[in-house]
């Protein structure tokens, strides 16, 4: 089975490490602008040798892990290119832009989008780690629309790496998303850079971050190039959630400034609530 | 040596653990109104008998572990009641307050302001930790008003716990705690607070938190009977820092209304100089 990946970086790198154990006559191609990256995924096994999109043809699955730009100019050319046979399929973070786009390709019955909710702050093939995938999430949207022998083989290879399948609407996931996902980064961003501005003694901030700061700005080490399209292609959800952090933020604010700490007190005993919901997450 | 903690919880039992191991004749007594972290704490050995206020003038070290209202209100009554070679340090999260509060005491000289940048989102005396200092940097406020042989003991005790010592006045602690900490912990709440507003679903929050949320959201499991008191406490400088923080939010929001895709890039790129500065933390 020959399998082609395009963007080796984080995700798709920690999927090539997770067919080739599944898989024992697979071999990984890999596509990326960045040649750095091509060499070091080669350096570590995770693929086998450099391809171009001219060699679409050869491939039974394709997996497109580029940013969410990338992947709405690329899938239109990768379906024109590929095998009857072949599967395709996506990891992007938005999906409403990408599955309007492609709604009437003459192959769009080869292409699953699917969104695994996995990752770290890092990038790169070096990144990429084996076994990333297990227990977590894999969204599915429009599989009324993937060719149904297709569709089965990807939900069996999901559930091979470990994954728990859901489905959603492509419009319902990233409002989702928006809600739970984007706005923490668009948060995180922002405190980091808030930080930056008032606190210019970077040996405070080293000094200080262990007191709650660094994990609520870990996210702000998150790629520009990766987050940059997802917040333009999801914008009215994110400006709808941002307008409700806002708001929260300024009532919390008028709370602090006219001394009712019984609201101080109430909103965040309410928050707490999250500990069992997020316990819910270790349990599955 | 007979130590007294007063409010066992994760700091105050941590350091006892630390302090246990460090100092082979330690007697450690427990105060606290909750009378299960009381039960906990001797279960696990962590404070060896109960005593009351009563029992202060027994104690050699009195570490002040309580919400930092609470640490107000008690502290000239400890103040007043340990005997003439006691030592009395705090471990709360603000100073400023706290300082001026005891200014004209006549046993000023017995006590240290200190903070230790640890802990974790937990609380009670089950989420302590030995070593949970070891590596973190321990602020001390006003030294110079602490009995030299008093202020060396302690300092020698924080080194033999592996803590590294900086000096702050209290102002400029309460300042850049704001910025760095009570910023974090407001923007972390209100995350998880709006999070829980608009996605109503919790199936949704437990499936979608690994994409980020989980993380930013850490700190909003923390204890409100801690946090509302240090807000009312730090209530300048942390209108300070949230009206920097929502200012960036509107811009930030600003820019994605009107696809400013550059600012977007350009201000995520610029706060990912944060991992440069919080990996500088990991290697101290």
């Amino acid at each position: 089975m020959k399998l082609i990946i395009i963007g080796i970086g984080l995700i798709g790198g920690s999927m090539a490490k997770d067919l080739r154990r599944l898989f024992d006559d697979l071999e990984i191609y890999g596509i990326d602008h960045n040649t750095e990256h091509i060499k070091e995924a080669i350096a570590l096994g995770v693929i086998d040798r450099e391809v171009t999109m001219e060699d679409i043809s050869i491939a039974d699955l394709v997996i497109v892990s580029v940013p969410v730009k990338v992947i709405l100019n690329l899938l239109p050319q990768i379906l024109d290119k590929v095998k009857n046979s072949a599967l395709v399929w996506d990891v992007g973070s938005t999906k409403h832009a990408l599955c309007k786009s492609i709604k009437n390709h003459p192959k769009r019955d080869q292409f699953l989008a699917a969104h695994p909710i996995a990752g770290t702050e890092f990038s790169g093939p070096k990144a990429a780690i084996e076994g990333l995938f297990e227990g977590k999430p894999q969204i599915l949207c429009e599989t009324e629309k993937t060719r149904p022998d297709l569709l089965a083989w990807a939900e069996e290879t999901f559930s091979k790496m470990k994954m728990y399948l859901r489905e959603m609407t492509p419009k319902s996931h990233d409002k989702h998303m928006a809600y739970v996902s984007h706005l923490s980064h668009v948060s995180s961003f922002m405190l980091g850079k808030t930080v930056l501005e008032i606190e210019k003694d970077e040996q405070n901030i080293f000094d200080l971050a262990g007191s709650g700061f660094e994990s609520t700005v870990r996210l702000a080490k998150s790629s520009p190039d990766m987050w940059t399209p997802i917040f333009e292609q999801n914008k009215k959800y994110l400006i709808e959630s941002l307008d409700a952090y806002i708001d929260n933020l300024n009532h919390f604010k008028k709370a602090i400034a006219t001394d009712d700490h019984q609201a101080i007190y109430e909103q965040m005993k309410n928050t707490n609530q999250l500990t069992q919901i997020l316990n819910g997450i270790k349990i599955k």
